[in-house]
């Protein structure tokens, strides 16, 4: 794509009052744009960014057997009265009526809906496991919606949900979303560690969180540096160890409910004897533009953000010496030939400053920056976004 | 994939009160479930046709130059009294209040949203034209939610926005991507009928419909056979012309606003004389949902659905033959292979009668049906959904 084209211009100031890094580092690059209080806009760059995550998570929840689908946003009372969640989740609902005065939830989990869903189409105990995922917008009234992209009142995640004929399955199971998790993150360059955690208006059971340490973490855990297990501090109050205390970011939850929410909803399969018995459930999340915001507090510098290779939003970043027209039809015909290879490539094809161009490449943070000037010859000049060295290459090793 | 995996089960059984096609058959068929009137979950097979038309569009898209994002959908009220249509659009608008008694709509479009968004980063002539789209959710109160899947109150649309300088700029974009529509409609197999068309709550000008025809249609169309092109009763009435009669399905949009929209929400930008101009403006929709429906109501015959090739859920449905073990592992191997090389398999592993497994080929609808028996020797069997002619090709032609 040609930077001269590309929606937004970056912003040399971070919006008032933010405090986060993700928030002032992803407005002034043109990731992200604040529609109000908790609320985004992704923006070209950013849209790039969280559908290479989705792809990455797709492709180690669909390794797990796991099925995607879109299940709606809007949600009938009455199937949110049958768990009592109605009420008992009211503070973070956003609720509606209709012109008929007809009520509805907007989705801030999907608990209930898959369950109504499999309800329909369950039978016997050969429709078993069953472990259906989306990537689908949540709505939460939170009190505070600050940190940038970290928390807001509306949010993507990708939410997977398993059903089981027997408590070893759903385990086992439980155990591989586990394995899947860090799999996922590792492969975006974090280091996640899993944590005991107590389970909200989702579960009275114990739930694992994946925390990223980050200085803007707002969860204080306790963790040991040597298993890299950790506690959130509820767990750690009743059995104080020698933990590390520190500062982490949630990216993914994972809920063990039992039979619970299929007890009340009346989720049963037949087993080999005839007999009706309840499925074991869980649930899987992990918010995708949350771990934007992650990423950008992960990987930057004081001069912007350092993208990992598998979710920057291009692979290169091409830039023609200002003024130079020579440079410039280089810089031309290499864009086109990179282009058409299938590579990844944003133009700086702009009638501005060097000066404008190298900052504005280190703030975007695209990892590979290619100059084409007077002075590269017949040649590319190759920098590192993550690193300080400089390199001359010809367009054919490039290419290949 | 393994059909003994796939959720959830075909049934024989067409939903109660079901009258269209699309209805019954992507229901029957396992593509869609219904929620509540009017909002359906995409299941798997659903959920991979969406998927690949959204592929087709965003790259015919990105070739006018137009750039991703995503948008939120929930929306303030002071933006939407900008353009009085917080009053004149209640009619379709779901409204809501927070905890604290502030409004808000959720998204039946997103004008206001874009302008609100380009006005915060649009200076200079320079950095016209804006062209964005993104694929999102949109909610409508409609008062009949009928036909399956072609008339939600919640449903997925791709909706692009574009933002010129001068008329003469915004013109052109605007044939541009009624051209590009077309190309969109024809890779599905959908033979589309531009048809004037007058704008409801959206603009006074005169918008261009992209008209399906099928039996099922709820607007009635009047079209010259010759040109391919048409208008609505209302232009039909104002000057009626030597028109067929014809049902369409309504499957895209287009709204030229001129400067209406960015005149009212104060979207302007400086020209080369330092003076301040709105931007022209226009909308342009396609609903993907709306899309599978039209899909299944024009390819289908009384045994089930029969998708176009580039939309197919998968591209091989491979059988093997029932109670026959050689065949099964013969099949097995055929399945492993075709996976391993990237094809998409449906493989029908169950233990059920070869009557099954054919009427839910039929009724699945993916083009190229494989079968493995003891009679088929080394060979494989290869039928296509749309037609009845069998033959018998090696895995090694089959993988080439």
């Amino acid at each position: 794509m040609r930077q001269s084209q590309l929606f937004p211009k970056t912003s040399r100031q971070a919006p008032a009052g933010a405090i986060a890094e993700n928030h002032k580092l992803l407005v002034r690059a043109g990731f992200i744009d604040q529609l109000m209080a908790g609320s985004w806009t992704l923006l070209p760059l950013g849209w790039r960014v969280i559908f290479k995550i989705n792809q990455v998570i797709r492709e180690e929840l669909n390794k797990t057997g796991a099925q995607e689908i879109l299940m709606p946003l809007m949600h009938p009372k009455e199937i949110w009265n049958e768990t009592g969640r109605w009420e008992k989740a009211s503070g973070v609902m956003y609720k509606l009526k209709d012109t008929r005065e007809k009520e509805f939830a907007l989705s801030f989990t999907h608990e209930e809906i898959i369950l109504d869903l499999v309800r329909k189409h369950l039978q016997s105990v050969a429709d078993l496991p069953i472990k259906l995922y989306h990537f689908s917008t949540k709505f939460r009234n939170e009190p505070r919606a600050t940190g940038g992209i970290l928390r807001g009142r509306e949010f993507l995640m990708k939410d997977l949900y398993s059903l089981h004929a027997t408590e070893e399955d759903f385990w086992n199971y439980y155990e591989e979303v586990t394995r899947a998790y860090l799999t996922i993150f590792a492969r975006l360059g974090l280091k996640a560690i899993i944590t005991e955690a107590a389970g909200g208006v989702f579960t009275e059971n114990r739930t694992r969180e994946f925390q990223i340490l980050a200085a803007v973490g707002e969860d204080i855990i306790y963790y040991d540096p040597k298993t890299k297990k950790g506690v959130n501090k509820e767990v750690f109050d009743e059995n104080k160890k020698n933990f590390v205390e520190a500062h982490a970011i949630e990216a993914g939850n994972i809920f063990p409910f039992g039979t619970y929410y299929s007890d009340k909803m009346g989720v049963y399969y037949t087993d080999k004897d005839g007999k009706k018995k309840p499925v074991w459930f869980g649930s899987y999340g992990i918010g995708t533009t949350r771990l934007l915001g992650v990423l950008a507090e992960v990987f930057h510098d004081d001069r912007g953000l350092i993208w990992p290779e598998i979710v920057a939003p291009f692979k290169y970043h091409l830039i023609a010496a200002s003024g130079q027209q020579l440079a410039a039809s280089k810089a031309e015909e290499i864009y086109k030939k990179l282009s058409k290879s299938g590579a990844e490539v944003l133009y700086d094809d702009r009638d501005t400053s060097m000066g404008q161009k190298f900052a504005d490449a280190d703030l975007i943070g695209i990892p590979h920056r290619l100059v084409v000037s007077d002075k590269t010859g017949d040649k590319v000049e190759i920098k590192q976004r993550s690193g300080n060295k400089t390199e001359l290459i010809s367009p054919e090793e490039l290419l290949d």
